[in-house]
């Protein structure tokens, strides 16, 4: 899993069949101390209930569909779990 | 996914059987200002009607093979959206 | 698989169904010396016991599904071993 | 999918079953404009007859496994068409 | 597939059921030419009869699982050739 911060949202009129009313969120991936780690060239689906500036935690290929209601959807990036703290 | 700007086709007469009629697309990685963030080596077959200069998501890995008509083809990336506005 | 270190904890309350009991660790990707190769942006779960400071070997992608106790759970990275000792 | 530029070829005796008869060729990414894009480190099987200088398309991960004649190999990468024309 | 060198082994007594009896192999990335492209910090299980020093091609993903006597086994990467002869 990554460790990103939802910085925006991206809408599609134009899409694959399945994917309406999905939620796409542009993250930036970031160090533990929560500074950017690379460019915010990501987008994820959501299924618990990220906003903006949340820290989440993102997986990406295969398990982006394993998330709930995600099954058979061309989705390869899924926020998983929303941060409460971080220790190093 | 990965935010993308098409910017270019590609073509094949020798391929791998099922490909044919595919559009196979040259993508360049762009930040959410739109601006390139990469260099651009991907190349994605698209089922949502994606034209040059259109701004997409793409899908990359197994996520690409779930795509409407793509099951069973050998290909790692696909369009699955055309973005019609970015907010960060 | 890659050389990573635990260097840290990360919690969630708001999660995916499935990952409660899940411990999510903080890796930063080591050499076989020992010293940082990367930033340590990623999170792994764990079923072998480690903890902070341990050096361990970590699996990416579906291969993190394999992993006892989690299949069918959206993971996309797990520690699988803990290092006794590394030869080069 | 990755546009490469076959370069290289390469040979081994000690293998896993089901290898035999593969080629295994090296490859060179490349920018749309034919130039070096990385470090020419990867290799890939073949299935469409692409020869040494051939500008292709290759897949990486799961998909190399779709090719026909590869399903249940142990490759990540292959070769599925060889380019015509890149129009940028 | 990458071309690696086998520069080491790793030990670990505290490991995933079923890892028993699995060889792990420290590999450095290499170059056509033999120079290293980038650092040693992947480590693959082996079912070749690799060596340290060899040249390999390695496998990672889904893939390693495919090799014999990997199904089932949370593992990310393998080597499934020992190289004879690069050509460029």
């Amino acid at each position: 899993m990554q460790i990103v911060r939802v910085i925006g949202t991206t809408t599609a009129t134009l899409k694959e069949a399945g994917l309406s009313g999905q939620k796409f969120l542009i993250v930036q991936p970031v160090k533990p101390d929560g500074k950017p780690a690379s460019e915010p060239t990501c987008v994820a689906v959501d299924s618990v209930g990220a906003g903006r500036g949340d820290l989440c935690l993102m997986v990406t290929g295969s398990a982006a569909r394993v998330v709930r209601g995600a099954a058979g959807l061309p989705v390869d990036a899924a926020l998983i779990a929303v941060i409460d703290e971080i220790s190093v």
